[in-house]
């Protein structure tokens, strides 16, 4: 046994590296799970082992939308239920999961891929944000809503997207910024805080 | 899109519960090890999904000692420059790879797949105990150490493994316990503290 291998096994040594590859996953969470694998029949692991490669292999984004999906046009864009005239625009594809969870949203979504960064040297270009405009004006697309990180970036890109989406005969809205629900008053911070004082909503019994 | 899989795509749902199904990993953090898997090349993904399949596929059991192996003796048994005379008894494989990190070790182990529990109906039988009593015999060991947890089903079993290995011309201990180094006296526990009183050692400077 040589020293760069700590385990009497070249297999085990490379599945172990494999796990800990993975965001947050160090070695002895690794180790772990390798070995719960081992505990697992040949066609569990298969299964498992498979699942990543054929992901990986034949994932496609929409060709309307960017979402992830499994043929040209996703599951979202395809369903004839959801309101094909509103348009939520996100960032990526975890976001469009984080709003599907709520339940609350029917419409379609436009993925950008990002956020105008020009510390990161992204700019309108490396987004869908032509694909968006385009959208906008072939489709009928009665409100656009803006659902981008509230920061400084995301600000911006809101901004840039406001401009460019004004023209045409589309409402344009950005999702409620406020206190949490559940959250202590005293624990929010002060700009949130005063956001949602500035944008306060008629009380309803 | 349908209840039963909130993603817009079934090959990512597949992937996320496959992450799932591991210990300790719930679906927030299979989605972004999925996402993360996402961004990598189609090479690496297959290199990551095959490491798992070829490690299950492949894996062996040391014949002697019953570690993990890639080969039928595994590479600790087989490396001539440790000492074949001393046998370290532990109850897994988890346990070899923590003795090999301290580095104390240059002996070879011997793995018993568990330890004696009669409530878990786990009996001398389902251990490896009668193929260490014959490499004892077989084998010219000098010593066997017993390394298994200090728990009742731990010490039951060291005192079954005392009682089969007696009769033979060998030397029998057990692993130190004692107070953890760093830690504070007033957080050990009384057994571990008590035992450490009796098992006190000569001080040397």
């Amino acid at each position: 046994m040589n020293a760069s291998t700590p385990y009497s096994s070249t297999l085990l040594d490379n599945a172990i590296k494999e796990f800990a590859k993975l965001p947050g996953i160090g070695r002895k969470t690794a180790l772990r799970l390798v070995l719960h694998l081992l505990r697992q029949s040949n066609e569990e692991v298969e299964t498992f082992g498979n699942a990543f490669i054929t992901l990986r292999n034949n994932i496609q984004y929409c060709k309307r939308c960017h979402n992830i999906s499994d043929t040209e046009i996703c599951q979202i864009c395809a369903d004839q239920r959801r309101d094909s005239s509103t348009i939520c625009v996100v960032e990526n594809i975890n976001d469009v999961i984080s709003i599907e969870n709520t339940q609350q949203f029917k419409g379609l979504y436009h993925v950008l891929g990002g956020v105008i960064s020009p510390m990161s040297g992204i700019g309108p270009s490396d987004l869908s944000i032509d694909m968006l405009v385009d959208r906008v004006q072939t489709e009928s697309i009665k409100e656009v809503i803006l659902a981008l990180s509230p920061t400084m970036e995301g600000d911006t890109t809101n901004f840039y997207l406001y401009k460019k989406l004004s023209p045409f005969n589309v409402e344009i809205s950005t999702i409620a910024r406020g206190v949490s629900i559940g959250d202590e008053l005293e624990y929010a911070d002060e700009i949130t805080l005063g956001r949602s004082i500035l944008n306060r909503t008629p009380y309803t019994v």
